[in-house]
């Protein structure tokens, strides 16, 4: 169903300019034909504008020598106003407010009518879900746990009994929460002796969950995750990790037990975490960065090592390992 | 149902000093109230004994001026007294000893009486259960596997034909046992020519795997997983690895094919090892520590990029490539 | 069922020296015995040839001195050979072209007689295979996914609607493709708006994905990876990324969205690539390198942080936080 340009703009605000022409569908500026719309979020590509085949663009108000012969959504964050453009054209998938004749749900579990619940999904005594929530095929909702509404369960993920979900949580495919934390004691003669996880997992509101990942169940209290987080897929959050809201965390990142992250903050792709660690708001962290203490100053940290070919690298890191005895042989011709 | 402290250390040791109460749960020293009992294992939260309103704190010997107010009970090593007195108050569930009416079970599979099966799980032909094992919903048992007695595998763990597990294996959700390894040979065009993997996977007695990881079959033989091991979840490890006995192995790390980790030995969460190589019993490897030749004398390997804002870090990585130049440099300076 | 030596080199050529024997396995050359064939790929294993108890050996052409009390079959490539005599001996699984009672299809997919349908298993609407697929007990296939001839879905694989594969294409157990790329944009009270994910994802014909890996849906176009791929476990690609024919990815590693990797790379296991970079045809990345930039000259990379025991670490690591200064004082040195 295609849209006028006036309509998207009487429902998202900005200003058109140009003619106002339906829209069908949203594309990049290479890709783009006359009936699609797209962004020009960064200025450095404004050339793109003369060869982009785009019926309409988003650009910011400071986008000046707009080519005169497409139509214009003039708007102050245009990444933003894409991003919604996308939500009006593609609106969320709604629950079908239907139960698989194959689904298995304990009769002690609340369900509302309407919900969505796939084929071969099976939902534990006392577990209670929202309203509107789709939980898809395959997927396990252990005893007791409890979702708020709209919450989204892509198939075959896992929660473990006493997983608490706020509203509008969204989980995608094959993603476990709740596994036992890995939480050992070792006994004299140096084998491990399990200590029962007996805590939960507590999320927020509008928070995302990515494909494969893992949160585990707290040791004796719970693991926190906050509202309006970000967790991409692979990600690994240990037991006891109290996550702030707002937080952003980028795939195959792992976090060690008991570490806390504050609001706000942004994990690039396959960073690390000790445990134990207070992290402060607004941190910034680089993709495979180890953060191997507590961060209380809000910056942007990112310590990897830099790339080079296998050939000058062997060369350099011979050097490593020895830097505290080059680093005493300068101090040593520094004092001659 | 309550338990009295006597009653603890009638069973599990150690020594009662002041009131006997009763306890309920299990609680961390800041959470615990009047019901709970806590543990003291570092001396130097020692200062939290004045303030925790636990009901009751399991202590080491040699912890003096204990306050009067409290109960406790003294035992040599407090956070493995506090396991065990969580196993106690938290004992793993036993199986119901019920197969779901949806489970698939090959005529030819051998699942005893005492097993539990859940919803939606499949059992393989000539596939082996030992007594009390507890598959969850949704599991998959390839054809010809064995497990021992009491295994709980967790839902959507799938072990591929022919893994073998010894008694009481435990696998959280969502893991997989037993895929194909990583094997290839190369053409002479470059392209790719599947080796057939063709072995196992051994997995011995009382080991427990994370949710979310993988232990790939062996090329021609098996793969081989000790006993009493711990594996954390996200771990990877490739075919024909063979890890030692009461070896712990943190979240996130990765272990290439064929390489021989030791007895005892721990590995911290994202590490990585490459392939072909063995380390040494008792061997302690740190976080984010890739483990790129083999280690003969145990010892305590931590070696991973120290964290800086992104700022410093430009500065001071562009030398890194440099080291083998400054290094000459330096030996020119004495040379004079 | 045995194979004769001569009957293998009819079907594979190479040449048969010495005695035509019944061949019933393949095994390594330390595990082999009389009725096994093993190879020698490496000619530095070659004093193994005179210990072996394998009945045959391949052995490469500049082999010399071969003990006579063996059979032998003389090929340019013997690992090759040994792969292809596997895949003789062993050959893939066929479908059993039934469909299991338990199966939820869609009335409006297409699934031909051909196919061999496990227990559990959805398949969506307009969802179509091509003809002997095998898809394994809990798999999904959402709605018009589209699948080429003779692929291969091991357990609990979920695809994400629209996901395209090609011919022969073999994924492995808890896979998920085509989960919604990690795309958000930041409101202007530093909140996240999810930007909805409305592309797909190709997959070329031969390429094999190994367990609990993931590749995103693009988040406009499509995510795209080739053909004679081989991409590992607990590997992630991100939205968007473009990897070429014949490359190979190791386990653990994850590339950030909108990356490109070329035809014929070969990339080490837990390697990590920033986003939105290109990397040559025929490039090697080691393994636990992170890859922070595009790559246009192809060559073996591998950058990762040398092994060192923790306690000399200690003593190095500091001076890499201060190389800057180290370095001016070099220069300062040098410079009297």
């Amino acid at each position: 169903m295609p849209h006028l340009l006036s309509s998207i703009v009487a429902q998202l605000g900005g200003k058109l300019v140009g003619q106002d022409i339906h829209i069908q569908s949203v594309k990049t500026l290479s890709d783009a034909t006359a009936n699609d719309i797209s962004f020009l979020s960064n200025p450095k590509y404004k050339k793109q504008l003369e060869t982009t085949n785009a019926g309409a663009i988003i650009v910011a108000p400071n986008i000046v020598g707009l080519p005169e012969n497409k139509s214009y959504i003039v708007a102050d964050d245009p990444y933003l106003y894409f991003a919604k453009v996308l939500h009006l054209l593609y609106p969320p998938q709604k629950s079908t407010r239907q139960v698989h004749e194959t689904a298995v749900i304990h009769r002690n579990a609340i369900v509302p009518d309407s919900c969505e619940i796939g084929a071969f999904v099976v939902i534990g005594e006392n577990a209670q879900l929202g309203e509107n929530c789709r939980i898809l095929s395959g997927s396990v909702i252990g005893e007791n746990c409890v979702l708020g509404d709209e919450c989204v369960l892509y198939p075959s993920v896992v929660l473990y009994p006493k997983t608490h979900l706020g509203n509008r949580v969204m989980i995608h495919a094959n993603s476990v929460i709740g596994a036992d934390g890995f939480g050992n004691a070792r006994t004299a003669d140096k084998t491990w002796y399990k200590i029962p996880q007996i805590g939960g997992v507590i999320i927020g509101d509008d928070t995302e969950i990515g494909a494969n990942s893992n949160i585990d169940k707290g040791a004796l209290g719970n693991t926190e995750i906050g509202s309006g987080c970000r967790i991409d897929n692979q990600v690994q959050i240990g037991h006891n990790c109290i996550i702030g809201n707002h937080t952003a965390i980028a795939a195959c990142t792992g976090i060690s037990g008991s570490t806390k992250i504050g609001n706000y903050c942004i994990v690039g792709g396959a960073a690390m975490f000790v445990g134990h660690i207070e992290i402060a708001d607004h941190t910034i962290i680089g993709g495979g960065t180890a953060v191997t203490r507590s961060i209380d100053k809000p910056d942007f940290y990112a310590t990897c090592y830099p790339i080079q070919t296998q050939k000058e690298w062997v060369k350099n890191a011979v050097h490593i390992r020895h830097l505290n005895e080059l680093s005493k042989r300068v101090k040593a011709l520094e004092k001659q």
